[in-house]
């Protein structure tokens, strides 16, 4: 590769600062960004302004340009410059999580059409290569689950609660002040993020993509003190952990959700913003990924190491996706729940269809049971009852499964017990 | 591909029969095991006679195998299985470290010469996929350091004596009896293991092989309670480590030892039998990979890959070495050590140049020191010194680094301060 790849870079916020400023740095890789894309006419920028252009189609139909890298917030608008740039014969890397999830089928159908790649290992749990190793490494026949802490602000939210044993909206109201939360955090704390992510690593990992409405995602906005303290006694931490697991008969469980993790989980160690991924193949056992979940530099680095990869003609092949007939998200997976909620409010219990109950416990107007319930029933009901003041988090793998039980069959009993 | 691949495996150990149980067990894989070289005649096998042959050449000479998987424990032997493999037009895949880290050079140039690859990735941490993101994921000129736990069994040890207080001899044994050590432990607890092991890492990391010889490498056949009551009382871990570590100039460390782990350190999480991976890079700043780093079906796996990535054409492309001109080996590194010895052997810490002793603690006949010795001279003495009953173990980074300074240039300076 003689020329240097020419790039078009869409979005110069932390993340594109951080690209601009790690491909200066770097004398191996061969490329260069050639004009940026950005919306503000007024706004102080760092470099100078002839490197900027507030047309797109300065950068999209410029045939100078071999590469468009799509950096900006607003997933609809980024999905119009993707599919242009695919068009128009340029290969893309986005960290657009939201947008990749949301049309990931259309995207696999754009690249094959136009035969040109979109590589997006920044969407996906920040600096670790996650998309590339599912992609590449990990035989889908022998993949079991995918499983990981995939937000890192929740995580960084959900490691101060822990261990300063303080309230939600302090921590949060902190997280904010320091740049670690949006002012607007809906779509960390209720899981958003952390579906787009997992959305998009199931499609590597299976070759089937879920619908975002289809997985099941509760945040944390609700976790409180309490729940820190029931943490605590028990020896648990609690995080937000997203998942997909293979089920028997072609079918997927795929949500996100607050899980109390014992201190034997491997994700148990993954704390303040990092994000962690833990992959089960039946022979490979379990593998464990860790590393920045968030920031410019480690964004950036994800974003370079997707442009070094084009530079080497690296397209994802979706071969899974290919191979084999699309698992059907099942919904009818017992979970295992912890339920706090103020006393009163037990009517709650009944909507969400919470059975098999083992403990009540009440005291000082707050309660909490662990029971069962209906994966289908929490993601038909979890809508309506949002406002409503519980907090719901799964429990892990049953006690009377850790002794003499196969690990993995008491793992697999827990997570995803058929009713 | 419409033809499957067809298999000649060499050897029939542990991995080999976990790579056949895998084979059968897998739908998405195209390939299958067409005949079994082994040596010993007369060894009741698990499956029927007719897979297996005792003549070489039967696999090597047999136009109608497209790859030769090398599964057996001498390196020699290996080795010339490999070259003729090679020779002969056929992709290779093995598992044997020693023979990949003693000959990595002139199989790079073989792969050229014949035009095939030879994929290696179950010989370095098991099933961790870290031979494939170091040649893939990493950029060359972003990475600092890459480090780890490389060695299951020492782990393995070592994890029993912290946790139960026992010396090193009754675990040992007890590791043997259950397989997890071998009758001969030189391999393992000698550090051999964990050093091939870091020369390919090393390879694929920054394009430079490090010589075997020239990699210090102290294992941890003199650990003993002593020590690990020394590390509860820091709250540390004890491990053997394996590191590589590029320095200013165009230089680089690399041994293999054991070291006091802060709980905050990313390897302390690394238990039993697992191997665990911390790549630090520029940008990226630290990931961690953990699995499996021993086993049949572990090792199987990542032997599995490999066959998988040649049905897909993979080979290694060592960029990286062929970019860069080499990383001088740093012998003129000062290293933060524990030494450890009967009271009354005092001579050894002249012998090994121990200086700028910090502390001299001495107690019921057994002494022990920290302070600070060259990494060359302990390269050049410890061969001689190797019956002395001494112990050395690094210390992790000065206290007096963790408050105010930056975290990386704490971490650089403490692991490899030039003199």
């Amino acid at each position: 590769m003689a020329q240097p790849l020419k790039l078009g870079l869409f979005g110069f916020g932390t993340v594109g600062q951080g690209l601009y400023g790690v491909l200066n740095e770097t004398r191996g890789l061969n490329a260069e960004i050639v004009r940026i894309c950005v919306k503000d006419r007024q706004k102080q920028r760092p470099i100078a302004r002839e490197h900027f252009t507030f047309e797109p189609s300065e950068l999209l139909e410029d045939p100078e340009l071999d590469v468009i890298v799509e950096l900006i917030d607003t997933a609809d608008e980024a999905f119009a410059i993707v599919q242009r740039a695919l068009a128009n014969g340029k290969a893309v890397v986005t960290a657009n999580k939201k947008m990749v999830a949301e049309h990931l089928g259309e995207l696999v159908e754009l690249q094959q059409q136009y035969g040109v790649p979109l590589l997006y290992e920044a969407a996906c749990a920040g600096s670790i290569p996650i998309v590339r190793n599912l992609e590449e490494y990990y035989d889908n026949d022998l993949l079991s689950s995918l499983s990981g802490v995939l937000n890192g602000t929740c995580n960084y939210i959900l490691t101060r609660m822990y261990e300063e044993s303080v309230d939600y909206a302090p921590v949060l109201a902190d997280a904010q002040a320091k740049g670690f939360a949006e002012s607007d955090p809906t779509l960390d704390v209720d899981g958003l993020d952390a579906k787009y992510k997992l959305v998009i690593l199931t499609g590597h990992a299976f070759g089937t993509i879920p619908a975002p409405a289809d997985v099941l995602t509760l945040g944390i906005r609700q976790a409180s003190a309490h729940d820190f303290q029931f943490a605590r006694e028990k020896g648990y931490k609690l995080q937000l952990e997203a998942l997909s697991r293979r089920l028997p008969g072609e079918r997927l469980a795929s949500y996100v959700l607050p899980r109390f993790v014992r201190p034997s989980d491997l994700i148990h160690n993954v704390s303040q913003e990092f994000n962690g991924v833990v992959v089960e193949a039946a022979f490979a056992e379990q593998q464990f990924f860790m590393g920045k979940g968030a920031g410019s530099y480690p964004t950036a680095s994800a974003v370079l190491s997707d442009i070094s990869a084009l530079s080497f003609s690296y397209k994802y092949s979706y071969k899974k996706r290919a191979q084999n007939a699309p698992l059907a998200l099942d919904r009818d997976v017992t979970l295992r729940v912890y339920l706090r909620y103020p006393t009163g409010h037990e009517p709650v219990l009944e909507q969400l269809g919470v059975h098999n109950i083992e403990v009540r416990h009440s005291a000082e107007g707050v309660s909490y049971v662990i029971g069962r319930l209906q994966l289908g029933t929490l993601l038909s009901r979890h809508e309506e009852l949002r406002h409503e003041p519980f907090f719901l988090a799964l429990m892990p793998e049953q006690p009377e499964l850790d002794q003499g039980e196969p690990a993995e069959a008491a793992a697999a009993e827990a997570v995803a017990a058929r009713s």
